[in-house]
């Protein structure tokens, strides 16, 4: 009895020590990078292996590849892992369960990569990673595989398609619950993964995954492991996302193209009143003059004050676009993405250039984007764009017009449009909000942004809009990462960054 | 002596009897129908070995064959030949006097055609002409070559390129020049002829030739053997034709595309400011709003009533071009080309269609083009433009702006132009164009059309504004010829028209 009590209390003791190893954290940040640290060049190893998978989401077999590495990777680290079957591509699910957690955090991974044109990348293949050091004359160069094995420099880079958008990322994430695992620690969280092998193709799916399979990707906050940092390379927070509808406007001039000498100052150039209708979507400021357009957006001073804490410059940022002033739709840059924008995103009539001939074109095409931010509905603003052609004096087909049409109508126009990802945006002050800044804080002191949203589009906005789960991006790439073109990198330091991150989020608990 | 003096009268009254038949026409309209008609089969047969010569003005072999073909044709009739070199390509001169005549007519050929694509040829070859006949369906069927060889249909057409631009009309000049040797008559006038190669690039080297030989092209008139005829397929006189100047504007935005997400909003998209620029250059009535546009061009009713006299009708032309309301710059389609126009031809911004981009265009390239008139100096009207554009508020730069352009100025743009054929007018009442009159009203009654200019451009000008030659045009093939483009083709009555018409022009004095 007593040798099995000894051992009962030991076994109470150990169990005890292993309890308080294990949930009584956090970690310090010291704790952190020291780990993080003696981790990176396991972690490098590994998404220098995971790049190596092509990922292009147009080739089924390469997402099926990728999507099989995922598996073993998460049922490795004792995840359960489910493909979500859609009438499309799959999405893979992975989840972990810890006993004493309440809350849960879902983690968005992007695992596809945008094509490639291997012929515009300065090394063998995209597929093929390396690391590549800046020479004094800012060239790129390969350091050999002997050399990169010695310590890490934090500017170093890796070269590869998804180093940064978004395999990177990812593989932060995957680094950090492994380096948990080794400091025999577990998370403040249950985890669930969702990985989307079709976000370059606009994740046509995703919408139906979030409405079939609500349950299982319920969570109290999802963590979007993608994006690129903000510009001054700080690590970034960004709760919201521009959504984005695009349309199509045809403007008819006569039936066929028609020689300029024979019938100039007979028939109508459709240009002409194309060009009066785009030059009068705008004031002369950049303002949109659709009525309406920028109904229901308020920002209070203290939204304002928040959002121009962000460290940017204005005269930088115009210099940096080669621009003398600004549209007026905010007073600062990031003001500006508060608001919708109409863009016209490309405009053709006939031909220019080599190619040019002389005729008066028959038609004008004009495409139109969008982009979107909670108050402004897609549908609503596509309408009074619709109403303002209208109003103008168009009358619209949905395809080409009849003769009768063309005989009947001078302003003859087509109009469709397109609807595509939602906007989405996140309190800053919630209780999501609130833990990543508590995390980042703890890790960066104020050495952070925080932005309310950014300017481009994520197709995240299911999850935020359908199922209520707070979404937040935690961006880690660096700013010139060539993202969607060749030579696309991730600056070590950023990478070990991202490890650091996300070490701290798993260890912060939310209230 | 008296078989020698028997031999000696009767040598002076064959002669005389010749001298009868060669100098005491004009020919009847019957004398010229029933010869035409006759040769007609063999004209058809010239002419199709004369297409079987590919012609594309940018193949110096490809030209110089057919430069050797016209020597050996104008050789063979008597004529002295002499290439013109250039500092380009070369130009064939040809001329035969006859010693009675006191007047020189001067015949424009142009021999080189445009490229071709023959994959879109219901053919073997553009250059294996081919007899086709319309079917019930309206397709055009080829003939086999037995069966053209029977009385030839009026209707039928020659299918090969250049039938109509214009081989066609030089063989119909060189087939009546022909037709009168073997009448043994001979024309009222010494005849020069000019042959030019380079028409489809646009003569670029005539204005050097009409300069360096001016005394070889020395002439009372000049006949243009280039051009279409007036819609309602009536044998045609134009009497001057639109000048041309080009112009390539670039409106620039920020230094590159940017992504519309990123800086939707914040960075200006120069495609407002360029649109809301090109519509301000035409009012609703598409009248051009450039200060002295139009200066200087005044119709005189009796003028007017002259140029609507040609049957046409307004209905007819606004449906056959699909337009509800023409422009309003004249009151009709002849009145309006009296008028220089400008037209965009080109436009262009970012991508349209299948290669759209969510960005933001970092320009927009519009190309212009103007049809001048002689009262219209084309350098006079690019540099209004300029001017309308500085006053609109543009800084102008002639290629791509500097940093510290784009730093400087909201509204920046490139402006650059070229000037191409003049514009020429010749009188109707001219020595020239009465004797064009006599000789088509001769033929074909009333059932002519006397057009003031043409709309397009022909690359004349030289020979009228240089040398002070009248030109007038006179206009051969069908309207529906398909010139420029694949299948063109000439009409067999038209060609023979063609002859006709010739003929009558030969042995038409001008007083």
């Amino acid at each position: 009895m007593k040798s099995f009590n000894r051992i009962f209390f030991l076994t109470i003791i150990i169990n005890f020590g292993l309890v308080m190893g294990m949930y009584a954290q956090k970690l310090t940040k010291e704790q952190i990078e020291v780990a993080s640290k003696r981790a990176l060049p396991v972690a490098v190893e590994n998404l220098m292996e995971f790049l190596k998978i092509p990922n292009d989401g147009n080739y089924p077999d390469q997402i099926e590849a990728n999507l099989e590495r995922c598996v073993t990777i998460f049922s490795e680290m004792g995840f359960k892992t489910q493909r979500l079957e859609t009438n499309g591509a799959p999405l893979l699910f992975a989840e972990k369960k810890y006993p004493k957690n309440t809350k849960t955090l879902l983690f968005y991974m992007q695992i596809d990569g945008q094509p490639v044109d291997t012929t515009e990348w300065h090394q063998p293949s995209p597929y093929l990673p390396v690391i590549k050091q800046e020479t004094a004359n800012g060239e790129w160069e390969i350091i050999p595989y002997e050399t990169h094995k010695k310590p890490l420099d934090m500017d170093w880079r890796i070269f590869a398609r998804s180093a940064s958008d978004s395999k990177g990322p990812a593989m932060s994430f995957i680094s950090a619950l492994r380096i948990l695992e080794n400091l025999g620690k577990v998370p403040e969280y249950n985890i669930k993964a969702i990985m989307d092998f079709q976000e370059e193709l606009g994740s046509p799916d995703l919408p139906e995954v979030v409405e079939k399979f609500g349950d299982l990707l319920s969570a109290d906050g999802i963590l979007i492991m993608d994006g690129t940092r903000h510009l001054s390379n700080l690590p970034t927070l960004t709760y919201g996302a521009r959504g984005i509808a695009t349309a199509t406007l045809t403007f008819f001039g006569a039936k066929n193209s028609l020689h300029s000498g024979q019938y100039g100052n007979f028939a109508p150039n459709p240009v002409f009143e194309a060009s009066r209708f785009l030059g009068s979507l705008k004031n002369e400021g950049g303002i949109v003059q659709i009525p309406g357009f920028y109904d229901g957006i308020k920002l209070s001073e203290s939204e304002k004050k928040k959002l121009n804490q962000i460290p940017e410059d204005l005269d930088d940022i115009k210099t940096e676009l080669g621009i003398s002033q600004p549209d007026n739709v905010g007073e600062t840059y990031q003001e500006a993405l508060q608001y919708p924008s109409l863009n016209v995103r490309g405009l053709k009539a006939a031909w220019v250039g080599k190619e040019v001939r002389t005729i008066i074109p028959s038609e004008v095409v004009a495409e139109i984007d969008m982009r979107l931010v909670p108050e402004s509905d897609g549908k609503r603003l596509m309408e009074s764009l619709k109403q303002y052609m209208v109003d103008y004096g168009f009358h619209l087909v949905d395809s080409i017009p009849t003769d009768e049409e063309r005989a009947t109508y001078p302003k003859l126009a087509s109009f469709t449009y397109k609807l595509g990802s939602k906007p989405f945006r996140t309190d800053f002050d919630s209780s999501m909000g609130r833990m990543l800044n508590r995390s980042m804080t703890r890790l960066f002191d104020d050495k952070f942004v925080n932005m309310r949203t950014t300017g481009g589009s994520q197709p995240i906005a299911p999850f935020i809009n359908t199922l209520g789960v707070p979404g937040v991006a935690l961006r880690i790439p660096n700013p010139d990462n060539s993202i969607h073109a060749p030579n696309e990198n991730l600056r070590i330091g950023n990478y070990l960054e991202g490890i650091i991150s996300c070490l701290a989020v798993l260890t912060e608990p939310m209230d």
